[in-house]
């Protein structure tokens, strides 16, 4: 039977609470697709912290290395905030994409026709939306170099960093997301800030350039701030969008918050070869922590995402997706994606409702 | 009487008809309240390039510089897109940010009862919402050096930007946001991206240690992935944002799209003294220009702005906030927010309904 190693990163929050309903999930599909699955669970983010004294423990990088896929709770919390970036519970996830080479961050973002009404978003505007986000992830000003801290001519203190990108970094996004495209309605808009920035520039040449290799795909390109807008307007408009580390940070915040259920979104992180990471959108959630309240959905669908893009395991990703809409049509909801007449129920109840529909 | 020079920059696109409409409501308030305008037109952006071969003449920043304020149209349309970065109408406007160093750009988002319905976002949502955006407008990666292309370690070709803030930028931003936040409902939210970005940290440093200097105030932070979700979660919850050159360009848009009616919007930028420059946030609008389709409300609340933040007319400014109103009231709609049972007109009979209110 085929077997897989699957690291497990609770981290902070809500994180531990959800990860344990993905892995019975994971577990069960596991057996009725005679696969077998080895979790090893490490610590990571302020967990690892408080543990370790670090954010990315050397042996949590190597165990997710020598892994066939990474699934990653959330991390973060108020305890944490206040301290050097070095120290930061962040800065262990920036340490884990770029040491497994993650190049390309995936985030979907649907509105399920069950929960149209949790969007501010307009009913007939809401409705039908089902976009991909394609954002670069191990590159741009998250990584670029110079950056710190330093006094300009005046001897004024100055805070600095760097946007930068090189031709094949953004090559090799650009084709995940001509890929990506492809396979979903074949629209692809690239969105930068090609008017005033030269990274943006060189991005928008090379996106051009490759769209000759994908003449199904129809590329149009479009900057951050008109898309900022275009998603509020008419968020239908879009199919798949591929844009860089920072403006993707934001667009797939903004679109996620469109759909009206972050708690249900989940995220798949791909390198050219080796584990992905895979986790949901949503943050730690420290306020709602340990109270049995969290949302488990799109940790489960980010499990999905791993049995799919992580171990071509289709089946059983199809299984598991199948089931979260069959217990959100059975009407189970977290307080998150409650409206009145339906099922609210808890985080564990949530992932045991899951299982029965598995 | 008091005697002001307004230079006026009508631009492409819709930008000559918006302004005329505009000039005209400042003639108006102008022979009622005993002041006294010179109007100088100047050519800038695409407008200039055709007919100097620059995007901003000499001509056209001296004479800015030499007037009480600037009223800009819009600039920019396909004809120039894919010219050279010198040569682009984009880089016109940066220019005359810089030449004129007007760093703290306000944008209002405020949805009118009259246009609540024009939101994409749900009635119980838009209604009510009042925010204003300080963005800083003369730093950050707009203008960081060094910038442009080059080849990495690999003989690769880059492009690279510097986000760049000094202390006094920061502080002198944040000071007209303090002063902003206190003139309106004293809760002032900075946003940055302080767990990533040095820049940022020194950003929420400095904001930080001069909210000692403003008690009134009530500050907050947010990272600027959250902001760009809050703001369609619960855009009520923000009165007052200050954030930087990027991500104020892309929040400030998301605001306005918020409110459903960027045909509605104006802005100020202002520098420590020396002429303001005033402007529309919506874009030359190429597809409909000369078709007297426009709508001209946004230029002309824009004046309303340079008469109260400019010149300091805060009646003559109200006069014209108050017919914008009363044409609204009266049921005059241009195109862009139209809805069944008003009435359609284009931008000149707008212009003269105005006026009438006036
Ligand atoms: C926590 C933070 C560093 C991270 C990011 O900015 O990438 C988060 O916002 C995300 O999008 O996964
Ligand atoms: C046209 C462009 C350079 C400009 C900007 O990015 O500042 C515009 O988007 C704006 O917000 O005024």
């Amino acid at each position: 039977s085929r077997s897989y190693t699957v690291t497990l990163l609770p981290g902070d929050g809500i994180g531990p609470e959800v990860i344990s309903v993905a892995k019975n999930a994971l577990q069960l599909v596991a057996s009725q697709e005679g696969v077998d699955f080895k979790f090893k669970e490490m610590p990571m983010g302020g967990a690892a912290l408080d543990l370790t004294g670090v954010p990315l423990p050397e042996e949590t990088l190597s165990a997710a290395k020598d892994s066939d896929a990474v699934l990653l709770g959330a991390i973060g919390g108020y305890k944490w905030d206040n301290n050097e970036k070095h120290l930061k519970p962040e800065t262990g996830l920036l340490q884990i994409r770029a040491g497994l080479k993650v190049f390309a961050n995936l985030r979907p973002a649907t509105v399920l026709p069950q929960l149209v009404d949790a969007s501010t978003l307009k009913k007939e505007v809401a409705d039908g939306v089902d976009l991909m986000v394609v954002r670069e992830l191990t590159g741009g000003i998250y990584f670029g170099k110079p950056r710190g801290f330093g006094t300009n001519e005046n001897g004024e203190e100055i805070g600095f960093n760097t946007e930068v990108y090189a031709t094949y970094e953004i090559d090799r996004i650009a084709r995940v997301a001509f890929e990506t495209a492809r396979k979903r309605r074949g629209k692809l808009c690239s969105v930068d800030k090609a008017n005033v920035l030269e990274a943006s520039m060189l991005w928008r040449k090379r996106v051009t350039e490759l769209a000759s290799e994908y003449p199904d795909v129809e590329l149009s390109h479009m900057y951050v701030d008109n898309a900022a807008m275009q998603l509020i307007r008419n968020p239908k408009q879009f199919d798949t969008i591929v844009t860089n580390n920072i403006f993707g940070d934001i667009l797939s915040d903004e679109a996620s918050m469109i759909t009206g259920s972050i708690g249900m979104l989940a995220s798949a992180s791909l390198g050219e070869s080796g584990p992905g990471l895979f986790e949901p959108i949503h943050g730690s959630a420290p306020d709602i922590a340990g109270q049995d309240k969290a949302n488990p959905l799109a940790t489960v669908l980010s499990a999905a995402m791993l049995l799919k893009y992580g171990l071509g395991e289709e089946k059983a990703a199809q299984r598991i997706e199948a089931a979260v809409l069959d217990t959100l049509d059975r009407g189970y909801r977290t307080g998150d994606i409650y409206s009145a007449g339906l099922k609210l129920v808890g985080c564990k109840e949530m992932g045991e409702e899951v299982l029965k529909s598995i």
